[in-house]
């Protein structure tokens, strides 16, 4: 159903107004897509409801397909780039956005008992950089990782530029969020996942680490790491690295995880 | 050497003058190194003379060490947080700046030549964007690569942003531009170096992949990725993904493959 918008105080496109500060305010159990390959991605995930698009009027015909895709009925507001800009209160370069209900999130036990026998599930404890949590779920999506499990104080990752960052991997891998870095590392382990919390103090080198059939990785922020405590009753393991150097991004150090973990010839 | 400095427009702190326009200008010869980790990397490297530096006052006491680092002589300017944010033309949180300047670069014969008989070389085709470029300096220090080498579209590794995403690897790892990407890898192949080129559609699988005494690995940039008529005449590994989903970050990907070629269980 497209709707063309003349006014950017237009009530219908009140979702769409002030991105960035309703980015910091929250959307009240809607979130915010944007760009065409982070929208195709979207539109084949069911468990998110796209509620509307608001698209550059020069995009429209390009991106017939996409609207094809919609729920029947879904609103589709067409703007010209003035229109949309000022809607917006910035350049938005892609010429499309999208709002989505957000999922509710289901209990951490719950999430682990619907994953196959054979499973691998990143932990996030304490990331609150969008950029870092953005670039796991796009390595995580990339090595096929079944579920990630969120502390209280890592950040959303269907924050607009945490999504936009993974490229649609915070759309595609499930995750959800547990009520204590206890509660999470005591499902895993309920669960029959080997906890491997990747440390530059981790005791074990992560090339001679064999994965199990269930194995869960748990991610820190770079400087504080994963608390000591937590640390200290969990496998821990590191990357060996040059001359002391300053250790790698946590996005990085993932990627490097996943694919020994997925791919290493582990012998 | 202190010298305070009181007024913005001073003529001795005329390098530190609108610092992001002179980024995209360039600075003859001279690059910005900013933040107390970055600056602390850039002391220790003796192929990088220190021109001076500018300090917030309220930083002077706590790197009184690192300002004793300097060639003497060397002028350390002082301003008062306001001053400071005047003349670089932003706020400048970390409140620590200096001036140094370019070196030489050499032939990329002269800098293969100087490598050791086992070693690693990262080469960069098409490379314009600095956190990329940052990135992957980074992960080449963490995982001791020996040189870098660039082509000439790929942006200059002492580009403010670049050494900071860095974290001083830019600064660490020496690197040469080659006058084409025909020049540079054939230098490579002549001081016998087996060369990797990184591609989504390469024919080997990156885990399998045994390292040579002195290997070269290649990247791209995403999305244009390596030119038809490298990947044509060279060895090409792909680091396999899930269900088809977007390629990793080529800053990613280098951590992953160097971590692969350095520690992997090659077997």
């Amino acid at each position: 159903m497209l709707i063309a918008i003349t006014d950017p105080d237009d009530l219908q496109i009140e979702a769409y107004r002030v991105v960035r500060e309703r980015d910091l305010l929250g959307r009240q159990h809607r979130f915010i897509a944007e760009g065409e390959v982070v929208l195709r991605v979207l539109l084949q995930q069911p468990r998110f409801e796209v509620e509307s698009l608001l698209l550059s009027e020069s995009r429209v015909e390009s991106l017939g397909d996409l609207i094809g895709l919609l729920s029947p009925g879904t609103p589709v507001y067409i703007a010209n780039r003035q229109v949309m800009d000022a809607i917006v209160g910035f350049p938005i370069h892609r010429g499309i956005l999208a709002v989505a209900k957000s999922p509710v999130l289901p209990p951490v036990d719950v999430l682990l008992a619907s994953l196959p026998e054979e499973a691998l599930v990143v932990g996030m404890i304490g990331l609150a950089n969008h950029d870092n949590v953005g670039g796991i779920f796009r390595n995580a999506a990339a090595f096929g990782v079944n579920a990630v499990l969120l502390d209280q104080e890592t950040c959303d990752p269907l924050y607009r530029k945490a999504i936009r960052v993974s490229v649609g991997g915070a759309l595609v891998v499930p995750f959800t969020r547990a009520p204590s870095v206890d509660a999470l590392v005591h499902a895993l382990t309920e669960a029959s996942f080997e906890v491997i919390a990747l440390s530059p103090s981790g005791e074990e080198t992560l090339s001679k680490v064999q994965p199990s059939r269930r194995t869960a990785l748990l991610l820190g922020a770079e400087g504080p790491g994963l608390p000591q405590d937590l640390l200290a009753r969990t496998r821990t393991v590191s990357i060996p690295m040059s001359g002391g150097f300053d250790s790698l991004n946590v996005a990085t150090s993932s990627g490097i995880a996943l694919h020994h973990l997925t791919q290493g010839n582990n012998g």
